[in-house]
């Protein structure tokens, strides 16, 4: 029998996929499971954008343009201009959900061996993109005590070796939430100049800042047009996961020229989620103000309720939908699972992403898990009284 | 300035992306250009799949499974076991494209180095993913006086080292429009399991087969099910190009956990194209005997046609909807600029593909071009008077 290349192999499954049986059976047992483990919001999806995929008209649903739909880019490129970030149509190639545009990035950068400075704990699936582009996550360690702030350009500095092409950061954070500051962007902007890297920055979250910061995209650093990549997506910022539309946006003509090669291979990206993310940019802006106070409510809501749990921890995230918290348990794995196979409260349980999934050592995350705030609030009150129970009853809490 | 990868540089552009700007200033100066040169057929979308995008009246376009929605999966099973392949959901992963089948298959059998036969002239995407996958392409040669039929298993076998872990063909090919007959198959069949090697078989134009012909698929070989991994699409099947939806297909377990875990790594294949597919699996019968009565008269017609003009030597494809000629010229992509930038009749000119980016050595298709008989009778008709008539004004003519 042929044997599956270690390529293959060394792709990861979804931390979470382990626990989804459990999840399952949960419910077959008539328990409800309030998932805040995958960051699925909840939110409408705009209604200009189901009108126009309900609109679609055409009589052959044909390929698009490789870079995307000459008009969508245009758009595009004036929705970053208007917000603060000069680009034209011809520095964006449209790409099947941010993933793909991550995908791109490491293969434009990377060759088989290199490595990528990520701070961790990060999105899990980078893990799975590096395995396919053969690209080594080097992680450089953020802290709960910190809120998960850039660590010190020191750390980095250590981990940079002649193999290192790219730094890349999440910012808004998943899974952390953490927001990174101007001053932070700075000092990554240092040694990336420094030592000649890519610096990579998947802003997908980039709509989902509270208190009233502003998110520093990497775009608007200066003198950084040829490091500089972007990953962008409409699946959280227009609540539309399933279209399956992102962007990766470079000044660097080497870097979109790569990235339109590799996006000749694979023809175009979806028709139907590009109508929809194009007419999603004529969305009011008071669509993107009610859906800032909701998660605003949702997080300050969960926050709030974790931290008055004994011995949890718990920062307060500036940015995305996500916070990771600690527990008091032996084993966040273990009691993630506990909840859904042993547990229940009011008929109900939660699932929650163990965070050992977002660290490169898995022992690293061993007390934490991200919780995602997508919920509304009366299903995050019934979660987190859930939880909150669940912690007092769990066979291995330590406090 | 940082460089980009040796990977990103070697995914090639597309073989026409040069020729795109003389196309477009021939409109510019308002010459019509048939385009042959593309397989974007004119075949209308069933209208059952237009009509189910029409009706989506989800709050939240979510993300779908990372396999493919349930019933889709089970809908594909049912559809591919009513045409002989007896095949469970669990057996499918539902792809971005065929294309996105074509990168998992290659990433999930080999590891960066590792080699892949396959039979040239070839689809020359295959050439930018397995750049991308960091896999070696290692053409066997096929000939147009022999119709392109499969080379001798002889051929293969002395290219098999130590690092080939499978073939690769298209069936019905592109860009030959050669159909593979049962017997070539089992000689197929033979090598692979002699050699413990996957069989891929990327099979998007299984429905287009002429003369009383049917496509006999790599799944219908005995013995074979922890070898054969089949890339399917519905774009050529019902005409859907840009719905972006295909599937990975095997009875391997292990082949099928490989791709799952690629498809959690980037969520989900599009939504909407999932909902169209999954209508159109309700396509009534009678859309495929048109479109197969169509594209016959169209190939018969451009075959003909083609066949008529002097010193121009076409087979009669079986499948698919291209063929590859033979042209009485001194270099194909040296004629098709031409075409553009020079040449018009009765207000028209024509766009080939030449074949030099079908073959891995560009040199060795210098007199041939690839045909898509993708437009209508009356068009391919004045396709085929002002190909005619640029033959006989071309310069570089060789007889």
């Amino acid at each position: 029998m042929p044997k599956i290349s270690r390529t293959g192999l060394s792709v990861p499954a979804s931390p979470i996929r382990k626990l989804v049986p459990y999840a399952e059976e949960a419910k077959r047992r008539g328990v409800h499971v309030y998932h805040l483990n995958i960051g699925q919001p909840d939110i409408p999806t705009p209604d200009g954008a189901l009108a126009a995929i309900r609109a679609i008209d055409v009589r052959t649903i044909a390929y698009t343009h490789s870079a995307g739909i000459a008009s969508y880019r245009e758009g595009l490129a004036q929705f970053y201009t208007r917000r603060g970030l000069p680009l034209a149509a011809g520095q964006i190639i449209v790409t099947t959900g941010g993933s793909e545009a991550i995908l791109m990035g490491m293969l434009a950068t990377c060759d088989k061996g290199d490595q990528i400075i990520v701070p961790e704990p990060y999105y899990a699936n980078y893990n799975g993109f590096a395995a396919e582009a053969g690209v080594e996550i080097v992680p450089v360690r953020s802290f709960i005590d910190d809120d998960f702030a850039l660590p010190p350009i020191a750390e980095f500095e250590k981990l940079v070796t002649d193999r290192t092409r790219a730094i890349l950061i999440c910012n808004p954070n998943n899974p952390t939430g953490y927001l990174y500051s101007p001053e932070e962007l700075r000092q990554l902007r240092e040694i990336v100049l420094k030592h000649d890297l890519f610096l990579m920055a998947d802003e997908v979250y980039s709509d989902f800042c509270y208190d009233g910061a502003t998110h520093c995209s990497v775009l608007s650093l200066d003198g950084m047009d040829e490091h500089v990549i972007m990953m962008d997506s409409i699946s959280k910022r227009f609540s539309m996961c399933g279209a399956r539309i992102g962007a990766l946006v470079s000044r660097n003509p080497a870097v979109i020229d790569a990235a339109l090669r590799m996006g000749q291979a694979r023809l175009c990206a979806p028709y139907a989620g590009q109508v929809a993310a194009e007419a999603a940019l004529h969305t009011p802006e008071d669509y993107f103000a009610t859906v800032h106070d909701e998660y605003k409510a949702r997080r300050d809501f969960m926050v709030h309720a974790l931290r008055g749990m004994e011995g949890v921890k718990c920062p307060l995230p500036r940015g995305a939908f996500y916070t990771i918290a600690e527990l008091p348990v032996d084993d966040a794995d273990r009691f993630a699972q506990w909840m859904l196979e042993h547990f229940e409260y009011k008929g109900s349980t939660v699932m929650v992403a163990p965070a050992s999934g977002f660290y490169a050592a898995p022992e690293t995350g061993r007390h934490q898990v991200r919780l995602a705030y997508v919920l509304n609030i009366d299903d995050l009150k019934g979660a987190m009284e859930a939880l909150e129970a669940g912690l007092k009853t769990y066979p291995g809490r330590t406090c």
